[in-house]
């Protein structure tokens, strides 16, 4: 048993509500614990000029936090006139691991737009946007396949994301929420698709290193836990899961 | 009756949800119709550079849309890496509102950070601000009341804010939802207080004009709204009615 | 008699000097009191982007302060690298206003660059440089209709603006200067027609409330002063006066 | 004779007008034909961080065009979010210019802050600037001397700047002004002192060359014209005359 | 046998040059193939605010490109005004996997700057910084070392990087060049300190996905090239070898 | 003899390293005593907007130091978000002065970008790069003349620069390094062809002033200086020599 009640390999209750706000394509409030976070994905009908003329599609992320959804207030990053580092690392990995199971040249030249919205952190802030996120775009993307603009749903396979790492004592655990995080050793981000491969893989040792074999224990509590998770998402894609062909 | 199907006196249905999220020192969801906005105040134990040594608190006001709160996706003011000319003139309409009814002396030298991050707009999110940051600001300073930092609640009066505005045809209306702002020829924000005095007065005519007229009747839609509104308020600010001297 | 020795509804001496500068199409320097504002408007023979091929022309306006038209020197707002929010609320101000007197369709795809630069301030900068702008706006308009770019003056009526306000000790006064302005409990500013009709008013209680009584006496005030304005720019506004219908 | 009538060693006609706005320590607008100049002086009593504790003063130099200074629009520094290349030389240019002629030692931990704002521009407003500027500090410095903030005027000699230039005939000419200047192959701006010493010669060949022989040319030019200019700026320092000593 | 003539477990030719500059105090230039970089290593003799009064020193990393590091030019960042997500993600891994090899507590309220500035890049160029960062952190702090600022070399472990990838024929590969990495379906960098332990893993299927096997298989690479590295590194950190304890 | 031990007229030694990196069509690393520049020749076939269309090409150049090029460590422009005025003027310098030795009608609409980064900096940085860019510019373009993409080598002439200064005790030398750069009364940069001409001159005094005698002097230093360096040049730019028509 952790400090926080929990079973090394349990995950915090998660709750993922669809149709959360109004105008976008694909909108979801996904709920980690005490972490919360909204997911929008819109739908654009063009694509940045790098791609302009390829016929593929594209998908992009955008991550923030709301100045107060930590302990203590954060200072805006508009107000800043600059996006912060951790900012940059967690959106371009929300749009990469998106773009692995989406198959792009079936979107046609159109970007999906990816925001991701914390409105209250306890941890593990950047997996909870990538399994809302997934949950948004596959809904956005339902409704283009309803309104008939795509002839299939161009989703690969699930996606989601859940961390790992070792407390001090060297215990592995699942699923760390701030108090856990904010002194663990190592913290380790999975994303990892619905079949069981990894599309992300981001160990890092906080002043300190991880062993081959700690990393073979993290790596199979965050199987344990994406595949509760890939269940959870089955029903909040509802009523798409038949168009996700499933490992 | 207007195209909506409300009165022309009509206030679309209000709702203040209190301790929205965990960490703010007072924290508001406000619904107005179909625009929600979250307001969170912080209390920071030290003022701006400016207010140092004075002896008096600071209360200071951020608004932020998200980008899909909107009918097309807005870019992210951080993003873009400036704050726009219409934000910065909502947030001091925020803060210069709330700094009518606060009394700065009696919290000390600490600030009040309001933020506004509105989640789904349809109009009036300026004025659901200010009405719904009444509430969370109350909430904090009375988290300061029971703690003991300070010996009575510092605020002098209600305050919340309504839009009334001027149609094609000529009809003066109160509460303009977006399909009606977006067509007005005239726009105006009227900020109150129980008492019924004004705070700001911000008419605008669209390539239009108006009459006093036709102001005199908007102001008239403008008390009426706010009284209702008031009531609300004090509902949410439970326990802290008894503190604010009614009018 | 106010401490400044005017009545209390005594505009400060007036001064509009036109074709101050030589390259603008039109340029005037206005004097308020010891307020001095250079209002120069230049035509561009394009219109921005979001107006591209709507046959409309756009008026846009640009405020700035020299850094030491004010008491202690201003840091320049292109050192600060950004515009400050009271900037742009001016900019914002000016621009709205003067388009409302202007028939945007009939100046063709043009756009119309005023830029209000203060060159001394003592209060009302913002009042003064409407005011100055509307008469560089028709000397602009009037090069245009001379070269036979456009058929007619574009202009359907006349517009000012003038600042009233409230006393510490209740006293509604007209124009303020710096010295009233910096202990007003109220500052309200008019933006008239010559017809008599509000394009914009803008009234703010500083830490303070205003009544509907004050209200009223105030605009009372910026009704005398304005008419006493709309003389003095139908004056320098010559050779244009009978091309704007008088009310 | 040149095309613009003048002799090639014939100076515009240069006004030097002081006490032209109120609030600045040493207020100046010079004129040189049609480019017009505001400079403007201010005394803060404290030194730039780096300078702090060396007991010594500072002079430094913004210097900035309205928007319409010129033949066609230019787009504000402000609402770009940076400053030029060009505004950066020239403040720097005249800042050290400046600093050649006062005694930084004798004016304490002060910093003076040199505004030159170009209102009309036609060819020549760095050198200009800089010989409106030298007027402007010596107004300050002589205010802190009646203030007996300080003990003597320390300012050790005259400071002026002319430009010289070669036309496409090989003429080398005096005091270009804009028409002279956009075809000239070669242009110099030499900075003096009264004794006829060189503060900043910067010659630049524009997609062209010059020889040694022209140098000497335009030096002898330029030395000229320096000599007409410091008998004007002589009489504009009145009543400080006496507390230069003349070379 | 790959394409590029390379065995799959082949590293490139690799050279550390130390002392490259004179300033720094600690200097390296890595080639790694055909990639280049100046490692620099600054002692500053103070923390940033955050650590102030800690007792704890900090190290921190920037990382730039030349703008023709490669085949085609890119825009200098501080020509864009902002540093882009791939920077600030390479700055920050640089500087988390030396924090920790490096003893904060030992080194005192000292921040040690490293940059690494990429001449000429052909693929890895995030693990040839870290690999010749460790080099020039070891000689910075080795002069203090001498100097008698600090007792002992406060470095606990050797610390180097090497990508590792699976190409699209699924073969797994070691050290990749760039055009090997530009068509790699998964890129992992691995940072390892001496003993065989984990500092940092980072995979990413670039619009694919890599299994376990291949991740087992992709470590395996990764750490015989490391410890061919190591022992690099021991001769150019010479005669600081003994002062690090040996795995 | 100087401090240094070098004769007043006496160069550091000078070596230019061609085809330093790979990829940059001309790349020259030049060494003038502990001066170390990169100095790198991009070829685009585009030119700038405002050059579209009128077939001549461009060339600009861009000018920055690694952070530890200089004794104590200088903070990255790129994190500071802004270039410097420093830099900017420098820039400017060093594509003019290119500019004037460049038949711009014959590359046609291309761009030459020449980046010129300092490694190692000990004083002459700005004209080193000028001498390293000339070189790396011939070789650029003598690839186009390779590839048969012009005809003829489109250089007018050589191009070097150097430095000249008055020390304290008033002795003229020339090339400054640091230790004479940093204590020299009058600091001059002398750009000149191979005919002798001059392109750029920029003479300073710091806090001081020169006489036209000092002036004659630090030129004929100059010309003795530079003379040398186009001998070296004459080798660098082998095979080309030839193709410039020699003085």
């Amino acid at each position: 048993m952790r400090e926080t009640g929990r079973e090394i390999d349990q995950l915090r209750s998660i709750d993922i509500q669809t149709n959360f706000t109004k105008h976008a394509e694909g909108s979801v409030l996904i709920t980690v614990g005490d972490t919360k976070v909204i997911c929008n994905a819109s739908v654009e009908d063009r694509v940045p000029p790098f791609m302009r003329g390829s016929g593929k599609g594209w998908i992009t992320a955008e991550y923030a936090m709301l100045p107060r959804a930590t302990e203590t207030r954060n200072i805006r990053e508009s107000s800043k006139g600059k996006v912060s580092g951790r900012t940059m690392e967690i959106q371009r990995l929300i749009g990469r691991s998106l773009r692995a199971v989406v198959d792009l040249e079936a979107i046609g030249e159109r970007t999906i737009w990816v925001d991701c919205d914390v409105i209250q952190a306890d941890g593990g802030t950047r997996t909870a946007s990538i399994t809302g996120a997934f949950v948004a775009v596959v809904h956005a993307l339902g409704k283009l396949l309803k309104e008939e603009k795509i002839k299939s749903l161009p989703i690969t396979d699930y996606l989601a994301a859940i961390s790992v790492g070792v407390l001090p004592d060297g215990t592995e655990i699942l699923d760390l929420e701030y108090s856990e995080d904010a002194q663990a050793h190592v913290d380790m981000n999975v994303v990892m698709t619905g079949k069981g491969e990894f599309v992300e893989l981001q160990g890092t040792g906080e002043e300190a290193t991880f062993t081959n074999t700690q990393l073979t224990k993290m790596l199979a509590l965050a199987d344990k836990g994406l595949k509760e998770i890939f269940e959870m998402q089955a029903e909040a894609i509802n009523p798409y899961q038949e168009n996700i062909e499933q490992s």
